[in-house]
């Protein structure tokens, strides 16, 4: 089986070993007649001269493997007519759990009240998770996973999806209700997919749903939340906070105000890191269900974008 | 049921609705002839005006119930020869769990590491929690619960106590491999009860153990840890934290070292409040039990002390 690796040179240390370990049979090379290959592994920045991929003139690949969970950047190229598949990595979603929960954690215990000031702060214990009312945006396995983790913690969590698809042991509330799941959210957690339906989704009238001193996590997608909306949410509602991991531009410009925001923290897009020790094995199956006509793992669905 | 609430009257307020509640049959009194009680709810800070309580008096009272976790100020109360119970409240658990969890998330994802200079840092990914190895100090009710809510989570549990008495999925040291159970720690949380086996026992020596980078969380009892060396062990190993919850002496006076230490946390003692609306429940279960005469709950033992 002949596959492109499809991606900027740096991460080919990292992956070829972990892709011929998962999938012995794999020819993995760098470049090549479009003609000759059977698939695609791809990730974004390739061609690394900043250029569109044009994926036309590879006629005999059956699926071009995403190695992100985001295909955003890919889904609306035309030349792409070969089956596209996203990553979704155990490991992803297990990176994305822990980092959802230890800032969830923080913002519950409130521990940024506590500067070391000299100052003993007794009788500012918080509520147990139980009456914490934490939302997440986005049901799709991400989403699910970190909803499922706080609720097991004890939290009060609901969730909120396009479709309202029922997820087991948690309510979760259906498009024409965002407003009720932003309104009631302390935390407020965003995992949503950058599509058209969500860019935005997080403008200056619903962030101003969010009850006082609230805390928005975003590790889906810079494009959830209109930047600017947000920093005037942050004056209005002035113990509120975000942890944002992602961005419009990223790296976030040195100059940006999330950067200076006593009240925002800034991580650089490390919630959900792709695992090629845990990813690689869903790629090479997916590779050989290609090779044999069988259903593909996360095809992605070009209509809704992911 | 006359029942003496022998604690500072600052508690009154909260207390005294929550154990009336729960227990409707009780008399629950400030003051009165010690003969006339048939038990005593007890918190330190009583008598208020600093004396030691002398129990011998109370010679019809059946049981004394703390209302709090650590009874190491009254045990040693040599007037003292009533059935001592601790108070295990359900809410004190959850709250443990869940300030352990939080701070032990915090380190396992090196928030500390980000601080919002501008400089986009990537490429410091945390490990998962897989491969994070903790030990709980202490495999008590409060310890236990910790150990499973983080193994839970993911991460690598491992328990010690001096009986090493196992604990269903939690692999535990037993007394001798203490320093073993250290070794392994890049996050040690001590949830051991404070008795002359314990104190100290985080010496130089044993705190030296610990590998680079570690963090020690501290929620038992200050005189777990020599402070001095805890100190001394931080400029060893210049990457370590400490996150301490209790203290030698509390409040910590305001020029304690540890306010201003770089990597020290302090927090006010806050991880394990004893709310009155759950553990009201435990006391007015005792205190029938101990009026039919039947076995009670929590019972100090005066030799292990705790």
């Amino acid at each position: 089986m002949r596959v492109l690796f499809a991606a900027p040179a740096r991460l080919w240390d990292d992956w070829a070993p972990a892709l011929r370990a998962a999938c012995p049979e794999i020819d993995l090379c760098r470049d090549g007649d479009p003609a000759s290959f059977d698939a695609l592994i791809y990730a974004p920045g390739y061609p690394e001269d900043g250029s569109q991929l044009d994926f036309s003139p590879f006629v005999n690949a059956r699926v071009v493997q995403s190695l992100w969970a985001g295909v955003e950047r890919i889904v609306t190229n035309p030349t792409l007519t070969q089956p596209l598949c996203r990553m979704v990595d155990p490991g992803l979603a297990q990176g994305m759990v822990e980092f959802c929960t230890g800032w969830a954690m923080r913002a519950h215990l409130g521990m940024d009240l506590y500067p070391q000031d000299g100052v003993w702060r007794q009788g500012e214990t918080p509520p147990l998770a139980a009456d914490r009312r934490i939302t997440v945006l986005g049901m799709g396995e991400l989403g699910r996973a970190v909803a499922s983790t706080l609720s097991g913690l004890g939290f009060d969590v609901t969730g909120w999806s396009q479709s309202g698809r029922a997820v087991p042991e948690i309510s979760v509330f259906s498009g024409e209700r965002l407003d009720d799941a932003i309104s009631r959210a302390e935390i407020l957690i965003c995992l949503l997919p950058d599509t058209a339906a969500t860019r935005d989704l997080l403008n200056q009238t619903r962030l101003g749903l969010l009850p006082q001193g609230a805390t928005i996590i975003n590790a889906g997608r810079g494009t959830l939340i209109d930047e600017a909306a947000l920093l005037h949410v942050l004056d209005e509602n002035p113990s509120a906070r975000a942890v944002l991991d992602v961005f419009r531009t990223e790296p976030l410009p040195a100059g940006h105000p999330f950067w200076n925001h006593p009240r925002v923290t800034v991580t650089p897009h490390i919630a959900a890191e792709t695992r090629p020790a845990t990813a690689a094995h869903i790629a090479a199956q997916n590779l050989r269900h290609a090779m044999r006509n069988e259903p593909l793992i996360h095809l992605v669905d070009r209509h809704r974008g992911y």
